[in-house]
């Protein structure tokens, strides 16, 4: 499914399906739309990774994760990433950029995402001997944009 | 507690107390915080509403609803506010400009009581008869700002 | 032109016709693509006004400017808007949103035509007797978001 | 003047004094504040580079910038990052959460610097055999959010 596309690539390779991301965005959105299929939000979350902003801030987040594991960034910057420091919101300022592409309604939807943490989401956030301050983030603004996405469409 | 402040005073004609507003605060951060107390919620709050883009910010959006409220809007605002349409963005737009002013780390919290709609925030938005479309989102971002403020001084 | 989109008739109404929006996105664009004509910067423009951020954005902002120019907005909002207060900064996060439709790229080019502001924009800005706090914001939102669009599809 | 800040060091380190941020700063503010002085300048830009979201965005973008010059990022993000690539905006993006600081009337100066690139900030971008992607950015950014720190004050 990755195909040419570089940073789905490198999500499948921190072990981000888009299929996975796909069922978050089914999750959030079939109380407002019951007929909702798994495939609809699949093809909304490729939607999403085609855009070019997207991309490159999945890019720059994961290369800063796998950076962080190899203790390979300046200090103090390591440390911050590495623990991920809670007032470090840089992490937050790459997905809203990402949750923009489909306008403001995104934002909640994020928000929620990054706060509860549901599924994937919260299995990123806690994995052991694994840096993932910005994937977590990343997959949370993915799935937001899709499900703004499906909003706009459904209008 | 309003004294000069115009924003403020609008925000207590429209129903909100910064009290209840301190309440919410405590509540999202009492998990990390166990020590926290209503008047240091409080004074965070009062913070919040002392800087000018938050000002500017409210005294907009709370326009915005009243006139709704009294039909003044030109057609199809008019409608697009008065029914609170989903795809209506520029609420969020707004509040966001609120939670920037602490950084990036209130934006989690900004999407988490906008979804949850906890105390207040939940009144606000089913409120009959009224108009809080604007309203909502403001208090949820001052929230959301007072929250982040907490916890960079706490760091 | 303007068809069904009621932001485009709004613009039109406030004197603001897509073709000098268009002529904004060449001037500014002209030196990084030569060979680009008057028609496929008026194509952008079009895509940029057909989004729904861009359209609520604009029907927002222009009533803002109207409703100041009644004096029909709550003090102290009137004043502020009626002056175009240099703090105020609503204005520009309207604009903000409507760069943001296209990635962060159309940051750059918003603030130079909102500090720069060439031909229709300063016209706008400078307009005896009117109220245009909001629109000169709007029309340079949009000329950065469909500069960029350009820039995204040239690649 | 650095101290304990680590990204004022940082800066420094890159080639950056925070007396050639306030020079942009007099420059582009002389105009509105005749009496202006360059220690008022530069103790805006001390009161910016204290702000922990300030600091943070100037770690993570210099590293970013430093892991290239060292060809040590991940393909393709080296490449893109290594040649400036005009269409990645996650340096903008970092930018703006320097900006946002003080508000969105920072956003207009940012833009302006970031496209006419006066004094140091042209320097920065056009240096041969070194990568400052982020680092013109930044500098925008702060000398931006420094001059909207003086707006505020002088009101």
């Amino acid at each position: 499914m990755s195909g040419q596309n570089p940073a789905v690539r490198l999500l499948e390779e921190r072990g981000v399906s888009l299929d996975a991301v796909a069922e978050i965005v089914c999750q959030i959105q079939q109380g407002y739309y019951p007929g909702l299929t798994p495939e609809e939000c699949l093809q909304s979350v490729l939607k999403v990774v085609e855009k070019r902003e997207v991309q490159y801030a999945v890019l720059t987040g994961v290369a800063l994760d796998m950076l962080a594991e190899q203790e390979s960034l300046p200090s103090p910057l390591q440390e911050i990433v590495a623990r991920d420091d809670f007032l470090y919101g840089v992490d937050e300022i790459l997905a809203l950029s990402i949750t923009n592409v489909y306008g403001s309604i995104g934002l909640t939807n994020f928000g929620y995402l990054d706060k509860s943490k549901p599924g994937l989401i919260g299995q990123l956030d806690s994995s052991e001997g694994r840096v993932n301050t910005f994937l977590d983030d990343l997959v949370a603004g993915i799935a937001a944009a899709a499900a703004a996405k499906i909003a706009h469409q459904r209008q």
